[in-house]
């Protein structure tokens, strides 16, 4: 069966990660990598993004070995976009160390023609401005956003412009009340329906994913896990398996929207329990089949 | 049909609360309050209380309004417990201004003759001593129990006797670690069900309820509120409701455990919508049926 194709765009980059059970120098991360590895269990992503000189072999090699099509990705002069960041005690926050921009600084995204018929596209959390320009670029069936804290703060009129041109946003549920100034998550899906979008899902971390649409509410609790190593992506690896998911059923109803959502919340399980994407790459399909009925049983029905 | 009944021990006391939405003086509280009014839906509920002088034909008319069965609950001479208490702007957490245990100091509960055939049993929130004294006077089928922080703090090894004795333990997530040492939630399930009990129930607020058995996980999530007026007693409801769904199905089974969650879930939603027991006073069975189909239709499957 040929797998459908997911547009993905986003960052690509080198994390340098501390948690409370280690810590990872310069390991393969960014939004673009932890969405398009997660959704390379469900369908055919392509990549657009851009690193330096000093990504390599071995960094490609991770995206071929599970089928990313990163003809997408720009190799520019200079260095791969670095975070460095710490979590506290108790994961429940994160303190950045260090930004550096580096070729992400003048990333311009481009949808190469080979990308032009992706009927799916997940525009990871980068500038709204740039996250428009892909909107102009595609007549994808269904697109897909990620956003943060940051555009809320600095870029709210170029967020709500793209906010408003999607189909389905993800936010987790601070940034929900933050972007929509309400004090309750039922209250601030309504209000961010209300920008546009068709579904928003609001993503709890620990405590599960909610997905808001027309006469729709489905929720989903993430999966108990004895030991976190570290939450950098899991978000990204979510927002993967679900479109993933999707791109691969090919319609969006309450069946392929609530499988998406236990898609990604399996595929972002397995994302927390080891740093960068070591987590999602080169899962077995049995792994996945386990922990995926293992989620299912747990839902009381 | 003749309603199952559920033997509920617990404080029946007078709140004075202060919310973000609000607040109440002197209203009517309590572990057993909530816990039998919530199980009133579904059981028939017997209380083993003790109250004072002050403790007004008002106050009766609503455990009988709910066919409350109050031959239990002793009338001392003195005052009722009395609990003042200040929620945080963000309902996260709360302080307790003031606690007059009044005639519950002396509090040394004695099952009635009547209730003795009572099969199912809810020991509220109480010195594990006095749930101790309960225990030993009971024959019943399925024993659950309550507890809380400062019990884990002051008495953690007549704590531990009890629960090796009962058959189901509720907690909320934060108590579940503290009693556990753990650090997960899925950690302290396991803990807890090594301490003796057959099933825990995790309680998470508004992030839902998890329960543990043999073979068994069971989630469910809750129900989305736009606005909440006050949480206290919220979790005395949810083991109400619980039980009394639990008492009227005569088993402990996958179905009539994910039922009882639901039911508590369902009625613990209205508890936080109002203060004092008026949220989960004279409710409809058409307005308890439309909140749980909006519960169950959120649910993925």
């Amino acid at each position: 069966m040929k797998k459908d194709r997911l547009l993905i765009v986003g960052s690509v980059a080198f994390d340098s990660v501390e948690t409370p059970a280690g810590k990872t120098e310069m390991a393969m991360g960014g939004s673009a990598s932890f969405a398009s590895i997660g959704a390379s269990y469900w369908c055919q992503p392509l990549v657009v993004g851009v690193v330096g000189e000093d990504f390599g072999e071995k960094q490609f090699d991770r995206f071929a070995d599970h089928g990313v099509d990163t003809r997408g990705i720009e190799i520019a002069s200079g260095k791969t976009f670095h975070w460095r960041g710490r979590y506290h005690d108790d994961f429940k926050g994160r303190d950045t160390l260090e930004t550096a921009l580096n070729v992400f600084e003048s990333f311009d995204p481009e949808i190469p023609r080979e990308y032009a018929d992706a009927n799916y596209v997940f525009l990871g959390n980068i500038d709204p401005t740039l996250q428009t320009k892909v909107l102009d670029q595609t007549s994808a069936k269904v697109v897909a956003m990620d956003t943060m804290n940051y555009w809320i703060d600095t870029a709210m009129d170029a967020l709500k412009n793209v906010i408003e041109r999607v189909d389905l946003l993800f936010i987790n549920d601070e940034e929900a009340l933050q972007l929509s100034g309400e004090a309750s998550v039922l209250g601030a899906a309504n209000s961010i329906l209300a920008m546009g979008p068709r579904y928003v899902v609001i993503k709890r971390g620990e405590y599960g994913a909610l997905l808001f649409g027309p006469d729709m509410r489905l929720f989903v609790p993430a999966v108990l896990l004895e030991k976190v190593v570290d939450p950098t992506g899991a978000g990204d690896a979510f927002a993967g398996g679900f479109m993933g998911s999707l791109a691969s059923k090919g319609v969006l109803d309450r069946s392929s929207l609530s499988s998406a959502l236990i898609n990604g919340t399996v595929i972002a399980s397995f994302a927390v329990e080891a740093f960068s994407v070591d987590g999602i790459c080169d899962l077995g399909q049995s792994e996945i089949k386990a922990r995926t009925e293992q989620l299912e049983n747990m839902i009381c029905h």
